[in-house]
Formats: structure tokens, sequence, C-alpha cells
């Protein structure tokens, strides 16, 4: 068994999401969004680090996830992206969690089968995936998107580590 | 009196100044560079944020600064800087310090009186300013002239506050 939050870093919204598997199994155990609004950006960054802290706080997590550095063509947005990933990167590492990064095509892959999935594909699939009854908004989607490529990865890896071939 | 801690961030490098300011007099407290190496990205970010976190915890610090974000052309390089910036300064608002950020020319201004300075002459008046023996590195150097920059900020607006003209 393994809870793994998975994050989609914002400077205004920063998207969170608990997976937990059992075996094979997929199981919903919470998700939701920081809003950080119009405050002073450290404030905002204060924020993402309490609110991450205490996610992993509460849920007992094992293993934080969270998408590789889009790259903006807009310096000014890569720093702002920037800071507000490190942050939650940050507190993930200050708790002592293992952090992992997946690029978006794995995610896509992981959850769509497809590497060029839309948002809203994502979307649909996180909810089929984890049985929920609607679809979480886009930057939840993402971040339970992201757990659950996490955990396939890593079920993944521990076939090959017991030298059996992936399912 | 106050004491203000500058940091100069880098994913490899993070520059750190502690000065103190009695009225108008300056003092040195202490300055360094937390080196970050070659490790994961994950564990250099917590470096960051426990040595910012133990900074200000040890040396009584009363206000945080930090330079405005440089603007890369690199977006990888922003995203990297973002990162390494946001961590420290989220160290800083989680301890309830005031933040505040200053503009490269209003550093070198403070320290040089020029907006056009050199790090080397960045260097050589933080050593006459804070009469050091010896020059900073320059990772320490421009932390502790934006701390510089800080005081004296301050001490003008504190100026203006009472009604008098800035000396």
């Amino acid at each position: 068994m393994a809870t793994v939050l998975g994050i989609d870093p914002g400077s205004r919204f920063t998207g969170w999401g608990i997976v937990r598997a059992n075996d094979n199994e997929l199981h919903h155990i919470a998700h939701g969004v920081i809003k950080l609004g119009d405050k002073a950006m450290e404030l905002r960054l204060r924020e993402i680090y309490i609110g991450v802290s205490d996610l992993i706080s509460d849920n007992e997590i094992d293993r934080f996830a969270i998408e590789t550095s889009f790259v903006s063509d807009n310096p000014q947005t890569a720093i702002k992206l920037g800071q507000a990933r490190g942050v939650a990167i940050a507190a993930a590492a200050v708790l002592d969690l293992p952090v992992a990064e997946y690029a978006p095509r794995e995610i896509k892959l992981a959850t769509v089968g497809s590497g060029r999935a839309t948002k809203e594909q994502i979307q649909y699939m996180v909810k089929v995936l984890l049985n929920l009854k609607d679809a979480p908004n886009t930057d939840s989607a993402d971040a339970l998107a992201v757990a659950i490529c996490d955990l396939h990865a890593k079920r993944y890896q521990s076939s090959i580590d017991r030298g059996l071939r992936p399912r």
C-alpha cells in the first residue's frame, strides 16, 4: 500500500490530489485547490508551504509527485511558476518524502493512454479511474493524474525489481 | 535597532548576509554561502529552506530582503532560480518576517552610489561600509548589499514618517 500526494503548482491556484494504491486498486482519498488570490507574493508562498506540509502530515503520505517544470516562453511567468513549484517541493523534502517528477507525456499516458490527451480527457479519465461521481476541476485533476502516474510508475518498477513482466 | 537577513538565491550557491543598524550605524553580524553542490534538486531546496529558517531563528532577524527576480532569457534557468528564490522567501514568510524586494539598481545605488556598479565595486563597498578586513565573496557580498539596501530604504521611510527630510 502506498499513498501519494500529487501537486499541480501555480501562483494563483495550486491543485492537489491524494491517491492510495492497494495492490492494483486505486483509491481516491481527497483533492482540492489551495486558492492564493491576490495576496502579496510572500504570503502566497507561505500558504503553499503550510498547505502542502499540512496535507502531508494529516494524510500519512508516503510519496510526493509533481509534473516536470512547464517551460514558458515568458521568463517572468517561469520565475513565478518556479517559486510556487520550489516551495511545494521543499515542503515535501523537509518532511523527508521521496519526490518524483513526471513529464506531461508520461502523465497523459498513465491516465488517458495517449501522450496527446487534452485537459478534458484527463479530467474524464481521472473521474473514471478513481470512481468519482463528478469530474474534478482541472487543477485538482492534474494533481490526481500525477499521483496516479507515480503509482503506475512505481508498480511497474517494483514488477521489474521482482523480475516480473509488468501487466 | 533592526537586524536584516539578505539573501542572494541560486540553485548551486545561495549567499546570505546579516546586517544590523543602530541609528545610522551599520554593523556586520555574519555572512556565508549555503553550498548546494550536485545533490538532487529536492534536497537542494530542502537545504535552502532549513538553512534560511535556521539563520532567522539563530540571529534574531527582524526583516528579510532579496533582489527582485533576475530575468533570464533561458526559461529553464528562470524556473531553477525561481525555485531557489521561492523557497528562501517561504522560509522567511512562514516565520512571519516582513519580506522586501529591491531592484538591482536600488541595491547598487544604496551601496556604491551608482546604479551601474560592477560586482567588484559592490564587494569593495560592502567591505568598506561594514568595516570588514577582507571583501566577501560575490554571493555573500550581494546578500549583504541587499540587507544594507533594506536598512537604507527603511531609514529613509522612517524619516519621511517622522516628517523629517532624509539626511
